[in-house]
């Protein structure tokens, strides 16, 4: 089954050590793509629909980025594989309740991953763990430069891709990081941030994309308009919000440090033991818990590795995730059982924070 | 100074290992009694209150059970001290504030003490660890021939012992038992309990008397009446009340234990957690944290060892005995932050519960 085996291989996304001040978790650019003269899925025939499917699938696959990959059609798909894809945003929501003639072809590392059929023909990911744009930036030009020399794009000269929805039409490109926000949350900050983030035309989601909340204080900041500038200087606008925002976090975690280090030091301390000791963990609680954990990391109060540990357990504490890890399809109560009973494990032989390494000069 | 010799000391009151379903944590009785032909403390002159503290405090350093015991006037103990003493249940709230010629003395191991010009002359109070009304009846009666052998009681033969407040009058006896009852709370039967308790003229009252919340999940029960019935019947209609209360609270644990033991052990493992990793405790959320550990020893979760510490700890995490560890006074942050450190250091070394040990048939 294709989940066993992309459950089991490395995954680029959960490697952010190194990152910028640690708060950018993941980056992420996707382009929309069309095919010229075939509608857009939304008004496209199924029979349209399928020689999308059939015209891209083959291209997708052969691509040296998707060797070895994964790939297939939603109807093949059990609703429990379909929610594990969206909880490590391999897929949309909108793609998991396609029906037919949709499908998606993710690269072995999870980095690339190329959604067929969903809002437009095509919709291309390429994300990365940690804070970089550059790298995934070429990667995604590299695959969308592979596919245009066997597709042909809806391009118009005066206005760039052709997409879907007019929001995306020019570039077709969102980029967005998802950062790790928790001290502008704690301080009660984080609404004046979207704020002024917004006036500069970009967007900020929780977690899952619009509308979902931002459990463990993760945040995606990402570009709103795609029209009348090039990829370069969206990227360039974006970089230069994101920067202010993590000195805004950094600057937020100082002042704690200082006026109310043991408040947080409590918040922390808790967090941990309620991880190692809880019998009951709803996800967005363990969320929460597990981004305080990633924040003493930031602060040394535990060791570095435990970053990598945290950023793949904010994955594996989804309800999908931990039904893969029950073996079974579990209704909530029993979810958050087997959850807490999965955390108190990882956690069992974790070390108590050490606040004494904290450096309060962050 | 007396209270570091007091603290320093072994003490009957928080052994209760061993007692009725370990649901008793202390058997307590007093006594009300007045010297004749003396006006009660209240209505007497500052001279006349004098008087009485002559005449009683040699009667009483000299009985038996006070041998090497301590004695203090009020007017000679700091509010740190008075408060300690409060916080132990060696004084009243009301003796705390008298101004002068009030006193108390108590035994070595501080199972029996006096307090002289409270509400009334004397009022003699014996305590011990666990349920055991029987002996605790026969040592305050002990003091009490004692003391009457040498000091003049006001006694009226129709009525009995006279006391400052009617209620009093009779016996000038109360009899309660500290109860811990978890589960009646954490199932939402206490107040029902209260009000069938209530009817039988049987009263319950918080921690620390009328007025105070039940944090920790710890009430204290006790006759309201003084009149008519001996002490034996009193104790016997109280013992029987208790020993209602004891069922239902060891029915409702089973409950929870058959339909919920998973909420149960999410309880118990995070006040564990939270004991083990905080930074910042108010005395009530460590006394219903300590609730939670002390219910996880009667469910065999944690050793029985652990019990005598959590009982020694819901007296040592109040404020006057965190602040007397503290070796100055601080104020309420100050206290929950060393409260915490205190707590951490207690629980430190303890082993995680193991609720496989747990015996569903209690």
């Amino acid at each position: 089954m294709m989940i066993d085996s992309l459950i089991g291989s490395r995954t680029e996304v959960i490697d952010s050590a190194g990152s910028k001040g640690a708060i950018v978790l993941m980056t992420r650019i996707r382009l929309a793509r069309n095919l010229a003269n075939t509608p857009f899925p939304g008004w496209a025939k199924p029979e349209q629909r399928h020689q999308v499917l059939e015209a891209c699938l083959p291209a997708l696959v052969q691509l040296d980025q998707m060797k070895q990959g994964f790939s297939a059609e939603m109807t093949g798909l059990s609703d429990l594989e379909k929610l594990i894809l969206m909880e490590r945003h391999l897929i949309s929501r909108e793609l998991s309740h396609a029906k037919e003639n949709a499908g998606v072809v993710i690269s072995r590392d999870q980095s690339c991953a190329i959604m067929i059929n969903e809002e437009d023909h095509l919709r291309i990911q390429v994300l990365r763990g940690g804070y970089h744009f550059k790298k995934v930036w070429s990667g995604i030009d590299t695959v969308d430069s592979a596919l245009e020399s066997s597709l042909d794009y809806a391009f118009a000269p005066e206005l760039g891709f052709l997409t879907a929805c007019p929001t995306n039409v020019g570039t077709g490109m969102r980029a967005s990081a998802m950062m790790h926000l928790p001290a502008l949350v704690i301080s009660g900050q984080m609404e004046k941030v979207v704020r002024a983030v917004n006036q500069l035309g970009i967007a900020v989601r929780g977690l899952f994309g619009e509308g979902s909340d931002a459990s463990g204080s993760i945040f995606q900041i990402s570009n709103q308009t795609t029209l009348g500038e090039s990829e370069d200087e969206i990227l360039k606008r974006l970089a230069q919000v994101l920067n202010t925002v993590i000195e805004q976090e950094m600057n937020a975690r100082e002042r704690i440090l200082e006026k109310d280090s043991g408040k947080l030091y409590d918040k922390i301390g808790r967090a941990f033991g309620i991880l190692q000791n809880s019998h009951l963990l709803t996800s967005a609680e363990a969320m929460n818990l597990l981004s305080l954990i990633r924040l003493g990391v930031d602060l040394k109060a535990f060791p570095e590795a435990m970053r990598t540990t945290v950023d793949r357990l904010f994955i594996e504490c989804q309800p999908g995730h931990i039904q893969y890890h029950a073996s079974k399809t579990i209704d909530g109560v029993e979810r958050d059982h087997f959850r807490a009973g999965y955390l108190r494990a990882e956690f069992e032989k974790t070390a108590r924070p050490d606040f004494r390494r904290v450096n309060n000069e962050l």
